[in-house]
């Protein structure tokens, strides 16, 4: 029975709480968070857990096997740091870190200590994600083009992050899991209209191969727009995440070129054929990510969202949001990215 | 009464003819095309007029008072050309010329001959634009954030240029008209997947102010999208032209920060209102463009969609299509583009 | 504050039984269920609250005011009888009760002894509804010329009532709140497929002034639709319930006729205007109306969805249903239907 | 080569002229209108045709071999059977005739003198029907259930037949075509609002086996809808006319019931699979209309949508009209309708 510890108990640590709590083989031990009147919800709630204000409770607690670390991204380092030298296990908000190098100091320390990194990616544990990798690794798809995804709405500002750092991480944390390339540059535009940090921008994503990812976030947007479109050689895939049902259409469409004789004498081919709308899983994606947490544990496995793809998701970011200083100058991911303060100060973000 | 001799008898032209034929004020004298087929064609519909294989033959002859251009982009300067110098006013396909240079010598050549050059910008004459410029002038919008447009479809290749110079004048063409701001800087990311010209591109237009406008042209989409957000400080605008109906829809959605006393004290308010679509027009958007041609050339009134708008669209495609070869990297724009050969040849277009 | 017990904890009981704890002046008291197992949940959720297996524990208890009946239509009659004859208010879950004799009992037995009867007619208290009644109200609309509403979708099987019990109640209650007229005439049509009790249904319910209402239920549709089209002589409506913002729409559209001279000189004239989608309050609903009910006992005050309110709509049942069996043979609604079982076993439906 | 001649040139006469002009195997010949405007345009449009405004110059002209009737409904029988005693093929917008008696006349008359006659059910031939046509056969959705088909719009209103004249013979012929089921009874609702015509009107129409069909129409609606449901055993299909593209959906859903051993133990399994949209042929469907009446005429073959198909529409336009004046009231359809009154007045039928 492993022992988790939440803390951060604002939006979104009561439903990983509920789902920990439900979970086979684990349960809800302890609640950290700064606020009085969180505390007294969560305990409403749970009523036997521990409560604290103070994460070094939980993290130091013997009573606890692994933490949930639901906090604002610049805390996750020093709360995750402090689990694992205490030799929980834990199981980050994303994005995993604010830095690349905070990323690459946890993986260290967690393989020292044999102890399991799991970056909260959750949309990879939706029904739609997991059909649309299953169409690529069936190679359904044929060797894909491009991933262009749109993240757009009347969005909850920030005051620490811009809106890569908000919303972006779902997309390269899906965009890394449905593509298993390693991106070449990155180059982003965008706009800060508000309050100093970007409210607006687009992400472009080179990898080798010609193929190529575009991720728009917006919080200045008007309509709510979920929306990828998947484009390869043999199908295409548009996911609407906002559809009730048939999120997931394939496309039996495409174009042909093949060469003629002369200069132009491209020859192109059109193929217009049937849509399919697989049959997805509604269930609960925290639902079943909470399960193989417990799972990796257990088995003593490493998750595919482990520290590595919660470090490929902060990399981008870092390259992006350096990018976005320089109006779309393209920053190359040769390996390691210079690690930096992906995150400035309202007044020098401009 | 004006008559106009279209050269270029293929997909557009036939629209243009007819559309010349029925203005009033105005009549089609001639059609050239290279091809007998396409002569046949406009014989049959138009019994009495003249048919030429020689683009010469329209702009020398003396029965013509204005030539359409409606052939294939590395024409339009020679034929333009020779019209002006042959004192016929010129209404020419989208986008204007291949070059900012060209453009600029073809305005200088109607300036000295008191001609009219009207470019085909004809989403400008469509209920939908016309809509939207009333609500940017009647400060409905308020200040301007941004302009956000996708034109992605599975699309018909093109041999002779990439997706920029496709499809994105129209999107160009449209931002210019609402927008009535000068371009700083482009930035576009795209890639080729198919025949060496990019077939899909990501094209952001910085301006002064803070504003940004994204244009996102695919041909390799399985769905046809036809979307623009414009997003204001007051209002917000989603034009979506695929809808038979409502295509404007007006957002009373917004939001506003006004600074509080520390650091994060930003005080973030939501509105979120009425939406509202108003009626737009729906009549055939060439049918007015042609009627205010022929009214520009009988008043010697100079068109808003005149060589100069063509020029500002063409130095935006040469800049993007600059930014597109160097992966993002921006392109400023500081009054004059160099000129340079937007298009490539098949090979060097990687 | 006044008291709560819950008769009836399957899938709806919850709900209100929340929303009666939360709810201001009143608190959840006691549930009942026949089932141990909803016991069980009931008691982890609300700890110190009475839990019986027999309704007369708790419509008896001097601990309890007001007792909410959330049980199968045909148990209504029989618990309400015995709350309001040990002098408990209630709430009943609609329809209100199997037969209108059985309604009219209630009602003047509520009358007698001066309690509240209230029919849970959640969707009244929806934003959506509020604003068009208000729209109604406020003569936006002009003069009503129909109401026509779908409610369809791969139905949950009822065992003990058909599709026209267990869906058109929602839409009968907010077509009589909305016309606020009295109906003439039912007819209706329809058919069963599967157990005998049919499956799908469409209702006409004639009205003075020809205004007229359409009604169209079934459980065996693939696509769910919750669509009403409201046709008034000066705008008309359009409410999508499955639409995430946008429910309500307005449209400036509609047509007159005017008398011309000769016998087909009738004067065609279209109006088509804007669309305007007002903002519609999202709250739940049934937190609105637990809150109503509080009130109305508070203040001794008849809530608009009273007992009569629900008599009208089982009225218009009874008549669907005997129309049913003669394949659309109108009914008339002469004030009063002669009561009889509107279920039959479902050997006897067909 | 087949000369036909066009009676009637007004919204729909220059498209089926347009038709026979470019059919392989036939020739339009000769135009008839009563308006001189009408005739002028023709010959603008074809120099080289017959005009005329009296239809018997049509119907009598050695030059003519077969007869387009495309004129208001009540003058269907008098050109039809004046062409067909003249010896000429006749082809007539839907509906039919006026009345089921004249429908009968005309089959016997071209029967006797071995004519075609060819009812314009243009929508048969368009590739959505064409489509599920081919489910149907080859039993993709297994027992059909139901057939529930919406046509509504902000309607051009008819001087001379009302909403059920003028749209229902789309989906009945549409209903026809697909079920291939003889009707026992039809029972319609509706109302007239504006001109003493009905302009909204619901028709039931009852096959044997429990298949029932539901048609909407109506000309007070400010959306436009075009859809169809037709749920089926195995099978459901969805098709949305307006849909550019995926206009056919075919859903793997649907309802199985087994019989338990109690009287309430009937077991519900539900099955929700995939939807699939096949590609639909989107070439213009009066295009091989004309071509199949050419073809019909050459080797002597009878139409599917001969005059029987368009007496069967016509007998349900009649019966559902006789039903609308008694409010529901089914009327029977037993191989031929006895105009009867189908069932006793309103007071009578409980």
């Amino acid at each position: 029975m492993i022992r988790v510890g939440v803390i951060g108990y604002g939006y979104w640590g009561p439903v990983v709480a509920r789902n920990f709590q439900t979970a086979d083989g684990c349960q809800l031990a302890a609640v950290c968070d700064n606020s009085p009147a969180a505390l007294e919800r969560a305990l409403k709630t749970y009523p036997g857990i521990q409560a604290a204000r103070d994460p070094m409770e939980i993290v130091r607690s013997p009573q606890i096997d692994a933490v949930a670390v639901i906090t604002p991204v610049w805390t996750h380092f020093e709360f995750a740091k402090a689990a694992l030298e205490n030799g929980k296990h834990v199981f980050v908000e994303k994005p995993f870190t604010s830095t690349a190098a905070q990323a690459e100091e946890l993986i260290e320390l967690a393989a020292a200590r044999n102890l399991r990194i799991m970056v909260d990616h959750t949309f990879l544990f939706t029904g739609a994600v997991q059909k649309i990798r299953q169409l690529v690794d069936e190679d359904v798809l044929g060797r894909l083009y491009y991933y262009d995804s749109s993240r757009v709405n009347l969005g909850l500002f920030q005051h620490d992050v811009n809106v890569v750092w908000d919303l972006a991480p779902h997309d390269l944390a899906i965009m890394d899991y449905l593509l298993g390339a390693e991106p070449q540059a990155v180059a982003a535009t965008g706009q800060s209209h508000l309050n100093g940090l970007e409210d607006m921008a687009y992400i472009t994503v080179y990898f080798k191969d010609r193929m190529l990812a575009h991720i728009n976030v917006n919080w200045l947007s008007p309509v709510k727009v979920r929306t990828t479109l998947i484009g390869g050689e043999k199908k295409m895939v548009v996911w609407n995440d906002l559809e009730a049902d048939e999120k997931v259409k394939v496309y039996d469409k495409g174009v042909k070129i093949t060469n003629g004789q002369g200069v132009y004498d491209l020859l192109v081919s059109y193929r217009s054929g049937d849509m399919w709308a697989p049959r997805v899983e509604q269930s609960e994606a925290l639902k079943a990510e909470a399960k193989y947490f417990v799972e990796c544990i257990e088995k003593n496995q490493t998750p595919f969202n482990d520290g590595h793809a919660g470090l490929r998701v902060v990399r981008i970011l870092e390259a992006a949001c350096q990018s976005l200083k320089q109006r779309g100058a393209p920053v190359e991911l040769n390996g390691r990215v210079e690690p930096q303060m992906a995150v400035a100060a309202a007044g020098g973000a401009r």
